[in-house]
């Protein structure tokens, strides 16, 4: 099922720009595959097909059955044919695990999850809250984004929500960074310190912004995401009242540009509104 | 000068969420600081101070002496007093390290930076190669986003402005994960292989595209930023030509939100336009 | 038929504050209703129906057969009943004639046209050249706003698109203000002299700047409305190289505003773009 | 001082367009000039300059004396020299009247002036009502909107405002169709009837607008501006709850466009919010 090979096992020891940060833990995106690694399956014009890798044959959906051993131990970007298709076995980026996502709840725009993520200081190694889970979107966000040396705590308070979660979350891959917590952060608070980030997408965040207050690390940040004015009014209040610094609130609007024969135009389609951010950083 | 201790070396072992999450040769926000580490020293309406951890008194700019020896070992959210001011000695967030930029060249704003690594597919782990370098405000926001287990190379045909983004990637503490390069890609082409992302921040990046598929590993990713139409649509026009995958052209407004004592509000003051942004994938 | 009196022809003469007002000519909007009139018939929660002021039953649509007999003379605003349903019989406003529009082409929308016909010093008693006719939309909101003392020459190279904006034009009763002339600007330039005004809804603007220059008075202003960048470039450009004076080119977008239980919020729905506005004035 | 004529009184008399148009009372733009018209005095890379035409000379501002006397009788578009630089008289614009305010508050832009005129229903012919008087930039432009035919009463509460108002609205020359009256509409109402439109551009719109619907004629409009989603919101809510129908509510964003040596790019210059607009009806 290889077809042109991208290299072997041997090619990663390749003397290469970066053949010294092969790194105990990690996973650099060209490291070779390893068994319970997620593969996204790429090809023109369609969505990534994410798939666990494992030895021997597994059920892709009610696509088929699919055997992927012979990646193992080969570099990301080796050839395969499926059904007669052909794929490149790739690592997937954050927008095919974003696309891959089983929608049920209203989900984060990427546009937004990025913006969120800078604004609750989210990077590699991050320790970041999240209340609520809702459909796991922008728990796949902070997970990918904290890395493999990272972890994400996701609370929600809804049994289904948390499931609908882990699963989307199992589905990237990414289920080793996060620890799902059933719990009403509103009315109990969270349960966890040294944080370094929280990021709140519920209805009432003003709830939660003094026990995440108490759950971040000096110079932690606390994030929240919300559709009406009403809310980021009170959030921004709350979040001046309870002493947090360089408190932020901003809307991103994003414009398609589309290209055609005729020219080039901003696209007609557009999303008028998604949600406010809003953000503050303990800072004492 | 060590204050309100928030936990010696000690803690850092002590049982909680995190604590089997201790890698080597990453740097988890909460690890205890290593001599090197660059330190954010924050206080309330204040911007973050960068300071590189070393033994023993060091010249602050203009500013002073600051000894931080005390902090080897501690916790990052260490108070210290200097100067007569108390501050908290905390990991620097992406927020602080752009704030804290030497500028020269125009630079690319937060969401924008975001969004292209987003559309760049630069995740935890990355390979990427970006060109130019300019300020190095982007090699700054690469550097961070691609963690301890990615690397950056930055590409520029000028020899000043190569220092000057060398300057600001060593004064964010992130130079180990970024090698810069002097050449004009635009006639040389990139001299690397095997890349996860490539993201061109210069002003005919079509003359780059070709020799950015071939460095680019299948599944990854090239972004472009451009502050014109017409730049624009010869990139998306080149990018479809050199049969690039899932082409998106998209700009970002942000808008500020004022919430005041008369109530909440758009902010009056906004950037009308910073740049369109380009990306395709190779998918084979 | 007549409900409730909002006053016979006598009332129209009493004592007021625009009493005085009165001129031979002129729609006053209060005018006491004549024969010929255009009466939008409005009831809470439906769109206005436009229906010709005449004597006697005339058939309304599909919808059945209407008398407005005895609206003559009296003021708008008085009630009527008809096929059960309460109305008041009011002059249209632009909105209503806009929302009545038999539509075929794309059309322009309600802030475009508010906005070109400023951008292009439309006012009361303006002398307006448009170019091409289209579906009539744009004719409409000139023939309103240009008032009874104004007058639009509407141009259109296609004898269908002319019927059908001319079509429009008497649905709304402004056929009085606009002369319809089969032409083709773009090759044969415009027969008309001391415009206040021209207006340019066509795909290639700039064919016909020079001619449009030639038709201005002095103090007049050309005005266009294109989608792309690549028109708006080229327009722009010609209007320099014309000697066009204050020239500018805006785009204006327009988010609704959503009121509801949970709060207030932009709505999710939105144009992303309608087109580019240019204008230059010819000063000498 | 009369250069190269474009014709004396006899030209305005030829056959032509718009011979037939010319009605007592009216001001069609291309109507041969008269004594107390207003002229805008245009050349290019300059403002219009607004000149009362008197006969004899006459003080412009500092700069000078000023015998327009020739024009009388003559069609707008005629040049003459003053002071060594050429000029073409023409009737002014809506620009170049909004142009030539004197400021003291906050106006309101060309684009929501425009947008709110089409909300309010306002046209040639209209009665209209306007609270506060503010600069009287509003005023200005709703006194340009309803024409000749049309009268405007603009209300404050503060004597200053109205006088401010007032002297914008002479030098615009509108004064005519415009009266102030001081009063405070919030605590006394609008003493007006049978009105086609409300325009409210005060704090607390909502406190007027049952006094605004009694105010208005069925089939006529109110329309507000407001800077903040608090106003916005109670604002809707009142329309609703008085019985207003189709009630609606907008903001607009203008952006320029700026198109360069280098290309065509948004300008990077842009207001980010300037006010919600809100709008109702009277059917009943």
């Amino acid at each position: 099922m290889i077809l042109a090979g991208r290299g072997g096992p041997s090619d990663s020891q390749a003397p290469g720009y970066y053949a010294e940060r092969t790194v105990a833990g990690g996973e650099p995106m060209s490291e070779a595959w390893t068994e319970g690694d997620t593969v996204a399956l790429v090809r023109a014009g369609a969505p990534a097909l994410l798939v666990r890798l494992a030895r021997g044959p597994q059920k892709v959906g009610n696509e088929g059955v699919l055997d992927l051993t012979e990646l193992i131990g080969r570099a990301p970007g080796t050839g395969i044919t499926w059904l007669g298709t052909a794929y490149r076995a790739v690592r997937p980026s954050l927008s095919d695990l974003l696309g891959s996502l089983r929608r049920g709840a209203q989900i984060v725009t990427a546009k937004d999850a990025a913006h969120l993520l800078y604004l609750a200081g989210v990077g590699p190694g991050a320790t970041v809250a999240e209340a609520g889970a809702g459909s796991g979107a922008l728990t796949v966000a902070l997970a990918y984004g904290v890395g493999p040396l990272g972890r994400v705590i996701s609370y929600d308070r809804r049994e289904d929500f948390l499931e609908a979660a882990r699963a989307n979350v199992r589905r990237a891959g990414l289920e080793a960074r996060v620890s799902f917590r059933l719990r009403d952060v509103a009315s109990d608070g969270l349960d966890a310190t040294d944080l370094s980030s929280v990021v709140l997408d519920l209805p009432e965040p003003w709830a939660v912004l003094s026990s995440a207050r108490s759950s971040l690390m000096p110079g932690g940040y606390v994030a929240t995401y919300t559709p009406t004015y009403n809310q980021l009014e009170r959030t921004v209040r709350a979040l001046r009242d309870l002493g947090f610094d360089d408190v932020r609130a901003v809307e991103l609007l994003e414009r398609g540009l589309h290209v055609g024969e005729g020219g080039t135009r901003p696209a007609f389609e557009m999303l008028g509104h998604t949600g406010f951010l809003a953000a503050g950083r303990r800072v004492d």
